[in-house]
């Protein structure tokens, strides 16, 4: 294997020099090589996959099956034609999907102490206008000038171009040429791409009419809030903004102090073009959401310790860069060789990791990937991605970027209100005060009056707010250019070197005023779920017709199953008391007393991952005291037991507090029943 | 206080009875009596509330002012100058809010087996078309000429009539006219009020310029699915259409069997024109709906013997027409009796009352109001609101209507996918088949063809999908009026004697096929919520300043304070301790280990309602075994257990397992520590 990749890693790497290089001489050709290091990389990893033994690729066309059938989620409005990137949850995968959001709450709310907020999905332009939303989320999209049908740009044409190379009378120099465009894909502009569409003359594969030219069409779903139709508003497309709105008020909560962590789970939208690959990329989306808060500098977990020697797949941007695979490592030893640039993003890289495995996802399918330094928002210092191995390849179910001071900062100076922390500062013995270093914007207030008349005030307190790292970069762009431009209430002013200079000084202070750094995990649950699905579908060996999900109890959509071996009477008191009893411990379970054999009803709760089963049957009935087997799904094992005693096993089953192998060794294992109904 | 009312009491009998002689004779001048009647029974019920003892009224102010300054929720979006009636939970509100949903889980999904499910907000036109909120969910608003500020036309009308009718130089008559308007407020058509806002020359409050005419404005968020710009979509103003549209895949998932109940959790949307109120009238909120959906020739419950005793304020629509108060009565003889319509409506209505006394509200202070037959939407055949009484006077907090077959045979017939369960029909012993009575169009496609050329088959499908209720609706028309007209497609025809008839005979079937009726609580979170706040509002006796929020401790945000005497490090060890078991446990809790009097810091905990709280002082310390004192927030009395003990007799306490009465009989109470710091 490694043979066949050998040639290819070499290529990576190759390029990966190359793009080091070009980075160093500050080189025009960088966009372009780092574009065809991506491509080289995709080809390397489409190579790995293509080898991975073939029954470790999930069968999903079997598993969608089922997923249909037994209604875990499906299409929306399907009776008034369905509307594509929309599915609706059925019973079980809501359940499923409530469990995952459960074991999250547990696992990062309660035992990390984060403050969870609930913030409103409708939210006023200048919010998203400051988080840079409004500008930049979008994509190009093409229509058919007769149809109005809308294409992805980037996505049409490389399907068009595609085509033409496929074809056996393309020249060779004209597929290399086509195959150049592809890999450049993503840094055309909007003119690139219409140019592009003339020249290949790209017309709509429905109905081959002319398109009009590439236009940017933002992903926000648009509606207007009040009834004035001058509140124009949005759909959040994330969950983090309502944690920076609030940051005053939990920085008060949490009496003033930093660290802290606050979370919100909810749901988060996005207009895809024209949506596919099922739950990986629709329209809404529930989303879970960490902003860690954390003095910038003492980016130290005091419980890193707590998760420094987990084994885990990383693939680091070096390693990308140089045509190497992802390596697993110790996590302590990744934040002590500086692969990964502070404890506290180490934290988060392992609990998001043991959350992971916890839901159910596989070990050898989870990876940590680092964004390489281009394709990082500039903002952010670090950012891995935990990607899950699907049929879809490697696909990212959880972000995790340090973003630095920058969101804070932005709402800070469109506001104009300062998000900052107070950080005492100890007095030094001596009863000297302390010292600190300032950067402050001077302001020549009577220039800018001069230009800019009523709008002067406005300048002015946009300047009295600003951070430090953001005022370096205008001082850098004030001593190349000799101006910069600053929006402030949806105007644009240029500001000159006569009117405004950088001040730096030290001051004695008591509280020092600093910007939180924000560590962020971002949790995609559709794709998590998704990923659960794969990792956890298996087919029972010799009998490729029975399915089943091998869900983690925790999560599991019902935890047990309770099914007489017939529909016979004599049951049903033992049905009832049993479904009581595990209302009481609050064990979410279903009865299935329908006719049909009872191999037949097992088959049918394994398929929707029904974690145990109790069944009852005429020794249950007839000998004393009463007792009933409880079946495990994986291994389809029994064991018999009292029915009192049942609900409280079922229980710490599913909470995890106690295990299979444990209730084996705590119960006798059930060989068959030995006496019939009584009238037989 | 009855002499007081007995003459209101008197005039809403008087005009209730005058109601139902008009309703007999079909009289025009009913709607005008139904307003006056409500009118009425505003007034008396304003003078009921107003005779309430003073002490019994919460401190409104006092109680908004900790929710404000404790995060429970504040305005979203307040750094960008806030939008009204959108509003962001903070930590502890966020807690107490999934608290609610968690027991509405418990208390209905689970007990009751539901089958929950989870669909998306965004929701295409066609569906809201069907459902009747594109046509009918609006209100009308008027516009300031010059500025465009939008007011409510029928609040602002009211508010300018009762401004000119406090002048003391209105004459009486004019007054009693001006009366009589307010009264009839809602019977008025777009015509009418835009009469009335000339007639009573109603300028803008706020500028005094002229208004625009009245216009309906609807109340949806509306917006844009998918690029192109041709699918209009809303934002969902129910949870409810969500399980009609997954009908069939519900049913088949219950094996094809009625009844079963089906629910979701979610948010839904409303574009208030001037939202007032607080969390009461928001913009943006979470429901919580189940659709119970039963054979309408089987409305009984089977376990409504386990409601049948509870004993419940009911305010009958027969009471509230003559004049009475809400009467305390047993379900069982209201269901009897026939007060309520049937006994699943009257299961729902005691499972919804143990709800809402379990989640923390007063059982004085809440009521189930019967919808009078005007009030009530016309396809409903019974509806009872839950109501609790807080300074707003009585609101409405859960919807429970029985609304029988009207949204699946709308959706049947906008889609013409038939939306109706199989009940299998016992075949005789004489092997006979068994009858069933079949209503259907009998269309006739030569005249139907001849009007509608080629939208004929259209119209045809229409009519085989139709149900029997509406068929006979449709029958008297065609008898009245000689013609009828349907909707499809987002086209209207006209169907007159000649091309349609009614036909009517008997049919031998194993399996008849009936569109099940439909039974809908449904919850609004917020509104509960706040009736909790309300109800849960405490004053300490003696002192004024120290307020708390009894809440239940299974809703209670957080479990558990741990509270060290002081910052002391000696204790680090107990208070880590004693977290990670809680953690373990599943119980959420605080650490306050700030300096600050142990008194102050209890008081900030009861403040946001933390149940129970932990003191480790320096008998935990030093003495063995290791014992610390736990506290209940109402009682404030204490006992003292060992440390390893408290993490789960907190957590019996907060699930409900343990009370503090057996909290008390089993551990010594604590009056007060023995020893002090070991150096003092």
């Amino acid at each position: 294997m490694e043979e066949v990749l050998a040639p290819l890693r070499e290529a990576v790497k190759q390029q990966g020099d190359l793009v080091q290089q070009l980075k160093e001489q500050g080189s025009s050709e960088l966009n372009k090589a780092v574009a065809e290091l991506k491509a080289r990389k995709k080809t390397l990893e489409a190579k790995e996959l293509s080898l991975q033994p073939k029954d470790e690729v999930v069968d999903r066309a079997k598993m969608e099956d089922t997923l249909k059938r037994r209604f875990f989620y499906d299409q929306a409005f399907a009776i008034y034609g369905g509307v594509s990137g929309l599915y609706d949850f059925g019973p079980v995968g809501c359940a499923l999907k409530n469990n995952i959001l459960q074991t999250w709450r547990q696992h990062f709310i309660q035992e990390e102490q984060i403050l969870e907020i609930d913030c409103t999905m409708l939210t006023p332009e200048p919010v998203l206008k400051t988080s840079g939303h409004v500008d930049k989320f979008a994509d190009y999209m093409v229509k058919d000038s007769k149809t109005g049908e809308c294409f992805r740009a980037d996505h049409l044409l490389k399907a068009h171009l595609k085509k033409l190379m496929s074809d056996e009378k393309c020249p060779t120099e004209k597929a290399a040429e086509m195959d150049d465009v592809i890999t450049q894909m993503d840094n055309y502009s909007q003119q690139d791409l219409a140019d592009l569409f003339v020249k290949y003359n790209v017309k709509s594969p429905s109905t081959g009419n002319d398109l009009t030219p590439p236009v940017s069409f933002n992903l926000m779903f648009q509606t207007s809030i009040g009834p004035g139709g001058n509140m124009p508003g949005y759909l959040r497309p994330e969950t983090a903004q309502g944690m920076f709105l609030n940051f005053k008020r939990l920085l008060e909560f949490n009496q003033g102090k930093l660290p802290f962590g606050a979370a919100q789970i909810g749901n988060s939208f996005r207009n895809e073009i024209s949506p596919r690959s099922g739950l990986i990329r629709v329209r809404e989306f529930t989303m879970a959401e960490i902003e860690h808060f954390v003095d910038p500098n003492d980016k130290v977990h005091p419980k890193f310790s707590n998760v420094a020697n987990l084994e885990i797949m990383l693939f680091s941007s070096k390693a990308q860069t140089s045509g190497q695979s992802a390596q697993i490592m110790r996590l302590g030893d990744a934040v002590e060789q500086g692969v990964i640039n502070n404890s506290v993003l180490g934290y988060f890289i392992g609990r998001i990791y043991m959350y992971l495995l916890k839901v159910g996802l596989s070990k050898d399918k989870v990876r940590f990937r680092q964004h390489m330094e281009n394709e990082m928002a500039h903002y952010a210092c670090d950012c891995w991605d935990a990607e899950s191995l699907t049929s879809y390849g490697w696909i990212e179910i959880v972000g995790c970027a340090d973003r630095s001071c920058y969101d804070l900062s932005c709402h800070s100076r469109a506001t104009r209100v300062p998000l900052v922390a107070e950080k005492p500062l100890k007095e030094p013995i001596s009863f000297e005060k302390p010292i600190v270093n300032v950067t402050q914007f001077e302001a020549n207030k009577a220039a800018i009056g001069k230009e800019y008349k009523k709008d002067a005030k406005l300048i002015l307190d946009y300047l009295s707010v600003c951070d430090e790292c953001y005022i370096s970069d205008r001082e850098k762009l004030l001593s190349e250019k000799g101006e910069f431009t600053i929006e402030t209430e949806g105007k644009t002013f240029t500001l000159t070197k006569d009117m405004v200079s950088v001040k730096r000084f030290q001051k004695t202070l008591h509280v020092e005023e600093i910007i939180p750094n924000v560590i962020e995990p971002s949790f995609g649950i559709g794709r998590i779920m998704y990923s659960i699905f794969e990792h956890s579908f298996r087919i029972r060996e010799g009998d490729e017709q029975r399915t089943y999900f091998s869900f983690p109890a925790p999560v599991s959509p019902y935890k047990c199953a309770i099914l007489p071996l017939s529909p016979n009477q004599e049951f049903m008191p033992f049905i009832h008391q049993l479904s009581e009893e595990l209302t009481r411990n609050g064990v979410s379970h279903k009865t299935d007393n329908s006719s049909g054999s009872i191999g037949r009803r097992y088959a049918r709760a394994d398929e929707i991952g029904v974690a145990f089963g109790i069944t009852i049957d005429f020794d249950t009935v007839n000998k004393m005291p009463h007792t009933a087997t409880l079946r495990d799904r994986d291994s389809m094992r029994q064991i018999r037991a009292e029915v009192d005693e049942l609900p409280a096993v079922v229980r710490d089953l599913a909470t995890g507090v106690l295990t299979w192998e444990e209730v084996e060794k705590k119960f006798p294992i059930f060989e068959g029943q030995e006496t019939n109904r009584k009238d037989e």
